[in-house]
């Protein structure tokens, strides 16, 4: 499948008609077959698309335009429902295709298994890069209800796949024991209940090096985010969110592609939590894609 | 496993405390991971039996109180999240067992999937039955965009498995042509839109024969269900649907079992679905179960 | 324009300024400490006078004007929270007032108990006179897990004050097996399911005499009226309650004073229930008081 | 502004993606700045696009697919935001133009004054055409609280335009005593609360002609359709108003144009309003563009 | 207890029956009809008057009783539906008569362009006078897709009026390239982000001066204020509003008058915008008016 | 009544099957019939029960998992609607059976009354102890509108059964005037506002004494906790709840006891109030039973 195909109609405000001249390819994953309590994350990449147009396309954070950056929105791909491992060799297979023609990827979710496609695809691409993941939950689940494709298992796959230690994960809130404990002795690093204050401290670190950034929405406090399916009280604010997104614009990490995953419209009826999905994906365009 | 052990607390009221004196087991199956619209539906059991609280014991429509039939309430089956051939094995392997210990199956879903499980464990215990499919949408389907395992081919893998000529369909209203032309051609029965008026006439030729019987919700208008995954405008009311339940209960046919699912209590926020449900599920016991 | 003159206040629509001259009284009885499932009818008076602004003041089912009847709208009883007999007290007095200065008493509840105190009030003043009830319950209860004062008891009562010969429910669906034996045996009149045609039936027997009308709002089925405490599926449309609204209207009963309960605006976000009770509240008043 | 530049993503399930290959233009008008109580069918026709996915292309009422009618959807026209008098002559002249390239216009409102323009382009092309109006509201004022453009003008001023006599209402329950009095005398027709039955009569005197018809969904009852801005209960199923689309569809008139207006999907949190509109839509293609 | 005494009405908590003995004015503005995203503002002041009956009279924050201040809530001024510039002709003359009778005027929105008018009638009475301007959004457009009168105007034309050195805007974060560089050149002020900390530094410049507050409630974060047509994530808290309004009591400027605008009920149903806004306007009643 | 009758279905996850191993007892008080503005709180136990499904069972605050402390959820006290006085007693008495069984309570609420019984059972086991009073509301009156058993006067009772000396205030930020001075004169503590931080300061002052601690759940942000009766805007967030928590727990106070009341799931769709709750219980079985 060539990812023109997914066109689905819906697109990100101010998204550039033609895909060859773009820099960044926006694409959903409607998928959220695995999640084990709330499903509807499926339906987030389309919402996040609708209610884009009530985005202003300037930044005040970033002091820049949506015009600036040169965007394709290529829709959803068009997942088999029910089936984790189809959907998973999709999302590989296309974003090889995205890497392959030289673009930024940023992609929609989708529940967070969705990562791990990209994970792999990344790997094939660059020798050496650096995941920064913000999320509620640790995600190093080896499996769930011996399920082992399930949306509690992307970040333990990654750190198999690229090392521990090139692992980096913030203000995790909720997980097993023993998810716990892998990140005390696997070597990784893990930030609890904090992003901001954290990041300012990991981030020299990470100068100069390949980073993939993964956001879980549910990173957010259920306040700011209520649109998503395993809510986790005790998180950060929207604008703790922002501040994050603009630290890592300003670093000197190389940003090489990113998603934002979870939002699950049906549970948000002021559909406040779409709308912060597409301001976050409106500053990370700005600030992460030079 | 055993399904004594799927038990998860939250019971239908007046549920009796022991399986092995009773005659009925409603089981659970809260599963919604190929539904290729609104998922949901997993969590249509426990809210089902939740609301069952507000119900009345006696039917004024039967005249007969819950205590007079024993039924057990299993609590649901816990399916593997995103794995649907696993969760079918499991379903079918624990209504054998329900058939084996000769007690009524009384399903709830979940996507209407689960009841091709169910067919098949039938199946091996009668050598001759007929369905009831009282529904919105014909369900006829070979496959769902390449997926054999889907919530739109239940109907036609009955028709596969018993022979057309001893399914009916009732109250049908959407599907794909093919879908139509083959309820024409096979030789199964089909009656569009609605359901009472059909069933009077159908029902004196199933004199005598065991009879399963499958109610989608969804064969409601969605003004009398709109807590349900694939609305379908132009629908019967609740109304008809108890009259129809009436007719089988009246009728000389020998219910061996029965299910009701797509239930999706996210969509509505009255409640009135579930409690509905819950409704309907008193009527087939006091009805139903002699 | 004076801004005096922007002054809405909350009270029904055409509500008459001078209560002197009125003939009837609307009064509310926030009150719903008594309810054994779920609360909220408190709010149902409020909110079926907020949304009465968006009626026609005319009927084309009465082809009449609001302005042709000249009614009050005294606002709520401020009766105490969680003090049934207090508030039953309130109440009685309330409307012993009403009679007093001849007016005709339109109650909006508030749960059902609140009727009783209104037919207590009805007992002093009148030798003789009927009770048409319209609901989906039979609420003729003793008591309700030890309670006398229960919302499913106040048909009972009035059965005892005025003798069940002189009552007259319709719709019914739902109660226990005792109310339904209790309606067989006693005397009194009941049909099952249906409103309208029953009451073609019955209204030539009440010509002549007086008739206190009280309106259960779930006689309707939830589908048409969501918004209330205890929703029973398989009711009847408002077409039919419009129905029977004329169809009293336009008989030789005499109406005395009339009801309307069980509005519970939180169940139902479309506000179409409350909508309703604003429309059978304006069809009430120009068709049953003359 | 060219019809084409309308274009804004989002489109009705199956369009064509070639505007003069097809027979007929679906174009939203979202606007909703007259309404005198509840705003926002704004939103109506993108919410009726999105929803139309869930949609089959077969319709078992027409025995059609939607491939078998070529119609492109345009998109919204993207009228000025609280400006009636500039958002009216911007439909016009839109429309004119559909009309002037041959094509069907099948319009998405919208508050109901959408049709007034509607019909003035109309006027202009055709001699002698015919108004099927189905609604719950008569829309027969000569303005609003002092302002001519309202949502409760559209029909007055239609009759003023093509004459009374060519204008037929049906299912209307609700309007001021004048507008009842100006249907009785003007020599319009009018069938209160019913649609079916009174079509079935009036349809064949209008054999042979050219019928522009308008749908409110409001003629719905709030059952049926909560999700728009003037409720009003005691209205018709969605099972009779589908009834009425294939009576004219088999009818011997030569339906002109099409609108479905007052979808406002704000109210409905069930989406059965928006999905049932889509539906509708569906068949008015399927059965009245030969 | 004499029903009279029963009457509510719908103003807001323990507003004085008695205009002439009022130091203050409330006054709704129930206009929507230029917002340019999600409409519904208009049913604004009627809801924070409706939730206002829940609360306390009494302030802890400014050790004051609602009984210490005088107001008069003079109910909602009868604007004409989509008719901006007569709307606003409307506001202007019944803020004049306020000013002339000497009463200060709390206005209640309503779309942030009812404040426009508001300010011309000040700009009559007041020689010189300040704006203190609390907002996510700048509103510093000149026009808003060709339409002057638009929500986003108002401040720009308050600059254009008194003077751009005149203006204060506090919280923005939100609009055009254009606005933000307007804010830079003109000689405005103009904090982004925060308030509470730039009040600080901003309120001893303003010493002595009458100051005008007009605060747009999304300033709030969407999970402190989900009620409003425009959300935009990262905002504040509602515990920073509280403590700017407390900051401008403790200061030295002469309030002359203020609005709170832009709730808008119908996406909020658990009511926590209105119910916050009611505290607000409780707060400046007893912190502002001296 | 013995409290093993009350079990009703639905457990807290991770209870324990068998009350006499288990060191504390969960228990439900479904009571809501005195709130004086939005009733529903009579759900919350079976919400919270329910929703704690998707808790992970180890806490990265305590770093303990729920299988450490045995913990048995007896279900709800069937307590009588609408009857204050005998709710009462029946609570007082349940708590007694748990005392005598020496058994730590956490009680599910309800409306705040409900922690007035257990305060007397409380002071009839222990001589002395004190309690943190968490809260929006002061709680502090003698009666409400006349009627002395209110959800605003358990903390007034608390003073005169204990001495006011014994009774902490934390978050206060609503309440009549008298209750603010009551506060200030009896020698009661009050913190205004804020909970963590004058935490810190007078937990060292209990050292060692055996402290009782009552939650209610709107001392949250209406962000935080939008489903609950009467919303107060101003709060903290979640996180310093957690905190609180927290800080109790690393204390040397030896906690007795504790409840968490006033959830009110019908006015938070998203869930998000219940889902925090039982989260809070979670850190409060882990923090507090030793």
């Amino acid at each position: 499948m060539r990812f023109e195909e997914a066109y689905s109609g819906n697109v990100f405000i101010k998204s550039h008609p033609n895909l060859e001249e773009s820099q960044v390819v926006i694409y959903g994953m409607p998928m959220d077959w695995t999640v084990s309590f709330r499903p509807g994350s499926r339906f987030g990449p389309a919402k996040i698309r609708e209610v884009s147009l009530g985005l202003e396309e300037y930044s005040p954070y970033m002091d820049r335009e949506l015009e600036e950056v040169k965007f394709y929105d290529a829709g959803d791909i068009p997942l088999p429902f029910g089936n984790p491992q189809k959907s998973i060799d999709m999302i590989e297979n296309y974003v090889d295709n995205i890497l392959e023609a030289g673009k930024f990827p940023l992609g929609l979710g989708g529940e967070h298994l969705v990562s791990w496609p990209i994970f792999k695809a990344l790997h094939k691409k660059y020798d050496d890069f650096a995941i920064i993941h913000i999320d509620a939950h640790a995600d190093l689940r080896v499996e769930y209800e011996g399920e082992p494709l399930s949306h509690s298992t992307p970040i333990r796959k990654a750190c198999e796949l690229i090392g521990p230690e090139n692992v980096y994960s913030f203000g995790i809130r909720s997980g097993m024991k023993e998810e716990f404990q892998y990140a005390k002795e696997s070597g990784m690093y893990m930030a609890k209940f904090d992003v901001a204050e954290p990041l300012k401290e990991v981030l020299p670190e990470l100068s100069g090096r390949n980073v993939y950034v993964t956001i879980d929405i549910d990173v957010l406090d259920p306040a700011h985010a209520p649109g998503t399916g395993t809510a986790e009280a005790g998180g950060i604010s929207s604008k703790e969110l922002l501040e994050a997104i603009m630290l890592i614009a300003k670093s000197e990490v190389n940003v090489i592609g990113a998603d934002l995953v979870e939002v699950a419209p049906i549970y948000d009826h002021s559909e406040q939590t779409p709308i912060a999905a597409s301001k976050f994906i409106r500053e990370m365009l700005l600030g992460w894609v030079k």
